[in-house]
């Protein structure tokens, strides 16, 4: 492949379009404007780790038909030229006074009539990446054209994946699963939990990930206080309970499951937990279906956790994944999102061990009009201990 | 150290708190609402890879006087509750409808009269990280308090690091030393350009880096076609030039800086223009003073690569560094901003090799009274090539 070019055929981004295009003609968006990351690698392959740095916001616009237009910084023209797009307009970014304002203004003015209604995606789970203050500029530019809410648009279309973004994800949870497969090597070699997320990260590059955008894990007796700190410098005890979460990386697809390790030994309460944990997952599994909504999830995850006389953690129990780390719905009470078929789904259960100390599960599933299909290979159904 | 408590004493923190203080001030804000992983983790120390997920906002408050106040997903208390922060209010994110929208409001209500205003960084190098429909909402809850702009009352304070800092970034740029050094032999042992990506990433965590949130480059005959790219899975040739660009993190902290190998042998257009950026640099390394502005910088630089015989690559030739890949300023031509003593900088000059090809020279320094001092180790003075 040529520099940045995208892992999929022209055919698959054709798709994407026709069916973004789909629903904006179902809700009345002439053309819509993609600020992010994920959006815009949606649309056309562009997959660069550059949005790291703030300095510059990126535009990408897909009108009622065709291929997307990017507005862009010079600095990602030749990038840009091997993705899956059509006409590049581009500025000599960072430029103040001016960041690319006047050139995507001209450029929507170009492609709509005053009437015009463009969709931008403003709802949850969406930031828009650009200054506000330039988008305030930009909303008086193009009046009388409107702008509306987007996120519908995009994400009932991203929400469903093809096999080829399937294949994709699947491959990214091949890369945690053989490093998953080596924390106990890595822990008996490393004495400390910050050592433990170094050699974890590099076990996963080593399996294959492009790169990792997230670790986060715990440690601690009796469970770990919560899901999303970084490492301490601190050394593992026996008894203790370690977490590893990851967020790896393949051709832009993350995978997102965690697993957990006794230290030692493992006492009574994290083995009835674990065992909760994993039950409450295979009723998940066995029952979920397309048709149920996110908050079935929900409540199929809750009543395992009551079967098994666990007291849930609180929080989400599952959500989408694909081209972020994690994607809607939220399997909570209050999502009403239909679940649908080739919907890749994360079944997350956590419940409390004791004051203050939890344990988190995890897997990754495409469901099927059968039910869900594993991504990552699961958990083993009893907690596994790491002797040293 | 506890799970995810600062690298920093508390009166860093308060340092911190009392500088935006003054020019929020200064400014006639009352308040300033923060919501970015970078602005969160400067005032609080709260540091997580877990701002991968877009699916919460978080939302930090610095009042007029004392501590900041968290308005955050119950799932961040817990790591929030060691940080430097005074009161923590949090909800059952994600909430459909209501996704602390309304806590956020009346958190900002109880503490600011109804004649008060409310500063959020909304200029160059920021965005909102909320949904932009909840922002409407929260300015509607709020009215007729007035948000304003406090891009500035955040810049001017973040720009210029302090000791801990600078020894932060330095001790980052160690790691990016050591693994750059590393090179010749992981070129030597693969043969591809992606399995280079991958074990340079590995060295920089082997050598001590946290994570690796940013890693570029490309390879070609006589130079690469843009410094954005992912890695391509194709084999490196003698005649090559390789460029690897990292910004790895330590401690929260960013180094940004990139070195060239040429591979088999080193052919003179590349050794010319690599010379021509190295001696830019050295002059700017000599020249460069506090008083002067980043404008000024961009001219240093561009006279080097002038004197050189070279034509720039285009784009800005440098810019800030710290809790982010870049900070502000830009050394481009229209950037006037003011560069002040123990400012932390990279310096960036690039140069077209040929058509469409480019080399990028990349060093990071702090701006002391009497000049940069180098961050990173300095480049050596030819142009390495890689013998396999």
């Amino acid at each position: 492949m040529p520099d940045g070019a995208p892992t999929f055929s022209a055919a698959e981004y054709e798709r994407r379009w026709r069916a973004i295009q789909s629903e904006m003609a179902m809700r009345g968006q002439d053309a819509i404007l993609l600020t992010s990351a994920a959006d815009v690698f949606y649309v056309t392959g562009f997959l660069t780790r550059f949005w790291e740095s703030p300095a510059r916001p990126w535009f990408v616009i897909l009108p009622s038909a065709g291929a997307p237009l990017a507005v862009i910084p010079d600095i990602g023209r030749d990038l840009m030229q091997g993705c899956q797009v059509g006409e590049i307009r581009s500025w000599p970014a960072p430029r103040p006074g001016d960041d690319g304002v006047s050139l995507l203004a001209d450029t929507l003015s170009d492609l709509l009539p005053e009437t015009g209604t463009i969709g931008l995606p403003m709802g949850p789970e969406t930031s828009l990446r650009m200054p506000l203050a330039d988008y305030l500029v930009l909303t008086r530019a193009l009046a009388p054209r409107r702008f509306v809410d987007a996120t519908d648009t995009v994400q009932r279309v991203r929400e469903i994946k093809s096999d080829v973004e399937i294949d994709a994800i699947r491959a990214t949870c091949r890369c945690a699963d053989a490093a998953f497969d080596r924390v106990p090597e890595i822990v008996v070699g490393a004495g400390r939990l910050d050592e433990v997320f170094r050699r974890f990260q590099i076990a996963l590059l080593e399996e294959g990930a492009d790169w990792v955008s997230y670790v986060a894990g715990g440690a601690g007796p009796g469970g770990y206080g919560n899901v999303i700190a970084p490492a301490e410098a601190a050394p593992l005890r026996d008894g203790d309970l370690l977490m590893l979460d990851t967020g790896a990386v393949k051709d832009g697809y993350f995978c997102d499951f965690d697993r957990n390790y006794a230290i030692g030994r493992a006492d009574d309460d994290l083995r009835r937990v674990y065992d909760g944990l994993y039950r409450a997952t295979e009723a998940a599994l066995s029952a979920l279906r397309p048709g149920m909504t996110a908050r079935d999830a929900h409540e199929l995850l809750t009543a395992g956790l009551r079967r098994a006389g666990l007291v849930s953690a609180g929080g989400r129990l599952g959500h989408g994944l694909g081209v972020t780390l994690t994607e809607w719905p939220s399997f909570t009470s209050l999502d009403e999102t239909p679940l649908r078929e080739n919907m890749v789904l994360t079944l997350e259960p956590g419940a409390v061990v004791s004051e203050g100390r939890i344990m988190v599960h995890e897997e990754d599933v495409v469901l099927r009009a059968g039910g869900p299909e594993l991504l990552s290979r699961r958990a083993p159904p009893e907690l596994p201990v790491i002797r040293r």
